[in-house]
């Protein structure tokens, strides 16, 4: 078993009576300035059947307001749910700044089951490692992770479990796993242990819950986490060093080294292109459909450099049972409460499906930069922190095409001026534009900066010039159909 | 293999010179930024045999001053470093602020032939944890590590030994332990995987180095130089955040709560005793020897509570070649430049011996927290360090025995004048001890949350009531005695 983390002995029955009074109080208090400090805390218990883990939780939470956190039991997971990448239905649940989220179990108890199904070599080691980058992109953007796990022996299971089975209100609470676990202890220990050493990370780390004695179980969870929430208070605003990057990449231009005059298409060639193919993207994707692979199509660029035309030129061509556009504005309060990729995690397509984002995660580096919406702490462990999130999908099986929609600054002046001056393009112009032209320059540094770090060879930028619309129109459509069919051979 | 990091393809010939020739002038101009920032670096190469891991280094290193670093062979452990922890060895190697040091191969060689050798199990998951956190210490206090891995196939391998097998002026560089890993090839690669897997780590994460083509390997490994020690140096000066605690703590009382009245003993049952404990430890030190157990006591305390004549009390019952006390003042610089664990590291005693140290690595969270000798961050992240230290120091089987040398503030005043006014007693008092006893509030404060936060189930403190010092040493000698004797069990 995991021996970095050995509990003390259990104290006397006194003793813990008397320590419990003292950690519950603490950790009432706690809350409070767990809001002050816009502490998220997430709470994960794991362990084996009948080893008390809801009721655990059961305890905890009675010394919190209820307000402030919520539980999650995390059941089969559905169809919809299987559709997408593994750690989806985590991400969903990760707690807003301020508040808790209790879990009762999760990825291990998932991944330990995918490993009695013979999950196994190269896919187990990609397994943990999304599963430690997801718990350590929590704790680096200031996430408190609570990692339990609830430790009893065969024999103790077993008599639990025969006490529930004994009576008909609670038998129904011995799940089949439960009994399969144990009768399969061995088994099933050697995987728990074999998790809980690759996944015991500095930032995330296990705490082995001796839960013999249902009190001091409590108690060990309860000083647990009132001691680490004091340790996770110190840390609040704090920034966290950057990592090494380990993604191969592709070389970009800067965006003044790129071509865009002849970059153009006249009208008949235009035309005919994009029938043709149009026709060619509509039959790839019934083939996409069948073999279940998933699209991420992005798109970012300069204001006016015709992203939403674009777009549309490439879902005309769609099934639209088949595909959704995410127009991405500023985030609303409770996107902002939590880690800034949970708006994009939680918009992810089904696999066999097309989601295509009108603007991105890429705001981090461009618009909250160069506004101060966040700390340049922030902005800048983003860069990885968005290389691992496309590794993540793109393992999931994803294809990933993210365009940079490419126009000079005297291209978007007459472009603002058209839309100033023709009353149906009002609405397509407004103050907030004006003011990003001025900052035009530190755009293009930040946007080069962006091109440079997140190109990836699983996940690589493309330009699409764009003075002529038309010419980044069928340029779009080239890329996104020589993807496809290398996904689909 | 690792999975984590998969290289471009080789570029053409033409590529991969221009780069290398960018590439190399890059990393000249970044030495000098290296050493304004203060930024020491590690570079370890590991890999199969005939791989180029020397070679490389040689490369390397034409591009630096030769001021700026130090380049270090491992060859197999003396029996003076067979004596001590694991890591002792390669502590010893960390560099200085501003230099770098290259390591040909270092702690993963050798864990991979202790593997070989039957290293598994529990004992190999202490290893990894070992090595995890000495590798994570390192990062967290500003060090850039560098971990590459050189990569060649088994053919590759075969060619190149036959190469140098050929003529009588290379073939000693094959060393024995190559050709067997050749003949091994499957074993060793599969040794190399799960080592490889285990440690990569996300502050300390290891680059796989196709060194098929020495050119390309080369070039990758500048590359990769250059581009984290352009991350490593955006960190420079950054703070880290703090780590849950993972260590069992046993309860300590506060100073104020510890009772001195009537902790003392007459002269003569004082007399009496210290002979039957002095003749009893030394029939202890003996056994220790054999048994080659390796004992570390520390001593803080107040200034003027008699921590040196505690001390003298148990050297005189040891035998003079089996023991060594360190007395610890301000760093020295080449001290001061490095991992502030470093100068103790390499005081470590030799199996069987006992190292007594007056004052310790705890100044770390009293002196230098108190005044500013190093950040906030530095202090506060040192109570888990010391605790992984102490815990190193304790999975390799060392006995910890940690004094506290408790008096009050009028029997220190007392002590004082009596120095002051006694000729021969002068020495021993310093302005610097009067200043700090102005501080007596301040410092009182950190002692209590140094005791509380350090006292761990395998390195406890003890508290030496110390007003009658006779009674601190018959204390101190019994506590030692005890401790010694549950070792030798």
């Amino acid at each position: 078993m995991l021996k970095n983390w050995a509990p003390e002995e259990r104290p006397e029955k006194e003793e813990i009576k008397e320590r419990l009074k003292a950690a519950s109080q603490k950790l009432y208090e706690l809350q409070m300035k767990i809001k002050e400090h816009k502490l998220p805390v997430l709470v994960l218990f794991e362990g084996w059947g009948a080893s008390g883990k809801g009721s655990s939780i059961g305890k905890v939470i009675k010394n919190i307001d209820p307000r402030f956190f919520k539980v999650a039991t995390m059941s089969a997971p559905t169809e919809e749910e299987l559709r997408r990448p593994f750690l989806y239905r985590y991400f969903k649940q990760i707690p807003e700044a301020g508040k808790f989220t209790f879990l009762d179990s999760g990825w291990m108890e998932q991944t330990c089951k995918d490993c009695l199904d013979g999950l196994k070599g190269e896919a187990y080691a990609k397994r943990i490692d999304s599963i430690k980058r997801f718990e350590r992109q929590l704790t680096d953007n200031g996430y408190l992770v609570l990692k339990f796990f609830m430790e009893i022996d065969k024999e103790e299971q077993t008599r639990r479990m025969n006490a529930l089975l004994d009576s008909k209100d609670t038998d129904w609470r011995v799940a089949e796993f439960d009994r399969w676990q144990n009768e399969h202890y061995k088994k099933c220990r050697k995987i728990f242990d074999k998790y809980l050493t690759d996944t015991n990370t500095s930032t995330a780390p296990w705490y082995i819950i001796d839960a013999t004695d249902k009190k001091w179980a409590e108690l060990q969870i309860l000083e647990t986490m009132v001691s680490n929430i004091e340790v996770a208070m110190q840390n609040s605003g704090h920034s966290t060093p950057l990592l090494q990057n380990v993604f191969p990449l592709v070389k970009m231009p800067k965006l003044s080294e790129i071509e865009l005059e002849g970059k153009e298409i006249s009208d008949e060639d235009y035309k005919a292109e994009l029938k043709q193919l149009q026709k060619k993207l509509g039959e790839l994707h019934n083939r996409l459909y069948r073999k279940r692979i998933p699209v991420i199509i992005t798109y970012e660029g300069w204001d006016a450099a015709g992203k939403g035309g674009n777009i549309k030129r490439i879902t005309e061509a769609l099934d639209p049972r088949g595909f959704e556009v995410h127009p991405i504005a500023s985030p609303e309060p409770h996107e902002k409460s939590r880690h800034y990729l949970w708006r994009f995690w939680t918009r992810l397509p089904k696999d066999g499906h097309i989601a295509i984002f009108d603007r991105t995660w890429y705001g981090r580096v461009m618009v909250e930069r160069l506004e101060g919406f966040c700390s340049e702490n922030d902005w800048k462990r983003a860069y990885n922190e968005m290389n691992e999130f496309e590794k993540e999908l793109s393992d999931w099986g994803a294809v990933i095409i993210k365009f940079w929609v490419q126009i000079d600054k005297d291209t978007q002046l007459a472009r603002f001026t058209d839309r100033q001056n023709n009353p149906e393009k009002q609405w397509k112009i407004t103050d907030e534009d004006w003011r990003n032209r001025e900052k035009w320059d530190a755009y293009e540094g930040a946007i080069n900066e962006m091109l440079t770090k997140t190109s990836t060879v699983y996940a690589p930028w493309y330009i699409l010039e764009s003075v002529d619309k038309k010419y980044a129109r069928i340029k779009a459509l080239k890329i996104v159909i020589e993807q496809l069919e290398k996904a689909l051979k």
